[in-house]
């Protein structure tokens, strides 16, 4: 691992996504986005997936400077095309239309398919909360997860994303429907860490611990039954918007050749009152809350993200050193 | 437990709401969810609930009459003050009225304050699925649950319902984002039975089996910390739209003479083309997924709740012997 300062990790970034074709202001968020998975320990989010997007840009399934094209399907609902455009630049564009309606029609919301990987559903989250605003982010994946009672991957890991404003730092839920990441089940596999029982499924459907098993495998849902409904749900609803590809018909996020065929949604939502202060009162009873053990204080999503967001900050973030070596040759240097 | 015919069950529903002072339209909207939970199995949101609903218009809690105020804050936002109308006449009010808007517009979305008990929220998703839009229902509830690692009640139960069009039936998830019922809680220390491992503390904040003990404690939210962060994203989603109270300030669904003060909130979205076919593909794919136990097929929410739902029709509900003698003599048998 190699540890690396923000501003070096950040133009290093944005000058090797502009050496492969990427507008600068473009490049720019198409950076911050991955760096800032990356300053909240969401390694799996983070700066890995730069080279990726850059193969992808070279093999013609990205295209690195579209916005997309956005239509409105009545007042308040954007229908966006994202014409394989970075994930970042065409949710951040979307957001943006929605965000100023909804100051005016109550909500707004938008419906985003043929777009890359939008990274962590946390920013947006953060962004639009911090507007005053609520987000609710929905997004699905490639096929990882099994159903409940099932023995192959056919469900996304579907995240879920809500931000409420909140003071000083606005609530972010950003949350897979999986139980663990297969980003996770890879890192088991190359420390030849055993997996958790429950974890995951081998590639005849059976339970394994073996962490190199399961990547051919199957994740399970979180929350048993409950989860396996969540993340199904999310499935349907955002394929039923979108017209995205459903479960292993999705391809584009995992590989660097294939057209991205998952689909986003997003919701804003227009509070009639400022409720922040509110929230924030009840956030802090929580955090209050007599802890099970007396050592681990009860969190509110985003807090531990935030703990170590602050420590990044003055650390500089830490990359695997073939990762950080791919970026600079990408950079040029 | 008695068998009761279902005509029977809902005429004397009706005429029970009736002798309260509300009017037959609103009778029938009210008994019929409480009938269709009773049908689906969902006991806890069945019939037993209906002499607390008269207890509360008796106690002046409840209005038999209002659907409540609404204000359109902008194009696609109906901001309802429900006047401690009837739970399913107020939301089903709300809900023709953001369904028909949300045609027009693509997503309109209603925040419910000053409402009481709304029911079963599968019900509500599957209407708005049949009309071919897609719903989101969230909605909050007395404190029950302890943050994850935390040792009181906190949060509400909190469920989520998403509906999204299908063939022959719409996909309806309902489900509450605690592990367990208080109802359920309830039923154990009925029954003299212990409760699992996990499911609950006793009012100290001790993890507890004895169900009577766990009556006065708090049940665990579903999914560990995940189930816990989206139980308490809802419980500050909710607050923020409709102002209606947090954490242990809410009242008025478990009790018969506090005002209700929890929130509820719908959003209804147009899809811009019919997809109910290939989800329909889908969730049949879900279900022909090789089980991991061969006597136990992958189920997709709501099949459980239909299989028990046909049964019923033919079978008739059961009822326990006093609940329904108390809805008879409200019906003035």
């Amino acid at each position: 691992m190699e540890t690396i300062s923000i501003d070096l990790a950040l133009s290093t970034s944005i000058r090797a996504l502009e050496k492969a074709g990427v507008a600068p202001e473009n490049a720019k968020i198409q950076a911050d986005l991955l760096l800032e998975a990356e300053l909240r320990g969401r390694a799996s989010h983070g700066l890995q997936r730069l080279p990726r997007i850059i193969q992808r840009i070279e093999n013609a399934v990205a295209d690195p400077d579209t916005v997309g094209v956005s239509t409105w399907n009545g007042t308040s609902l954007l229908e966006v095309d994202g014409c394989n455009g970075l994930g970042p630049v065409v949710a951040f564009n979307a957001l943006a239309q929605i965000s100023a309606r909804a100051r005016e029609t109550g909500v707004a919301a938008a419906t985003v398919s043929h777009c890359n990987h939008i990274g962590m559903l946390a920013l947006y989250a953060q962004r639009i909360a911090e507007q005053g605003q609520i987000l609710i982010a929905m997004t699905t994946s490639e096929a990882l997860v099994h159903p409940w009672g099932g023995r192959k991957a056919m469900i996304g890991t579907n995240p879920i994303a809500i931000g409420v404003p909140a003071t000083p730092l606005p609530f972010v839920l950003d949350m897979a429907t999986s139980l663990v990441s297969m980003g996770q089940v890879h890192d088991y596999a190359n420390r030849g860490q055993a997996l958790q029982p429950g974890w995951a499924l081998d590639i005849h459907g059976d339970p394994t611990l073996d962490a190199k098993a399961a990547r051919d495998g199957a994740i399970a849902p979180f929350g048993d039954a409950k989860g396996y409904a969540l993340g199904l749900a999310i499935e349907v609803l955002v394929a039923s918007l979108t017209g995205c590809g459903l479960g292993t018909d999705v391809k584009g996020t995992l590989d660097n050749d294939q057209p991205c065929n998952k689909g986003d949604i997003f919701i804003v939502l227009q509070p009639a009152h400022n409720a922040a202060h509110t929230i924030s009162t009840y956030l802090n009873a929580i955090r209050e809350c007599e802890p099970a053990k007396a050592d681990r204080p009860v969190l509110v999503p985003g807090d531990r993200a935030h703990e170590v967001r602050r420590h990044s900050l003055v650390d500089g973030i830490r990359l695997p050193a073939g990762v950080w070596q791919q970026i600079r040759v990408y950079a040029g240097e």
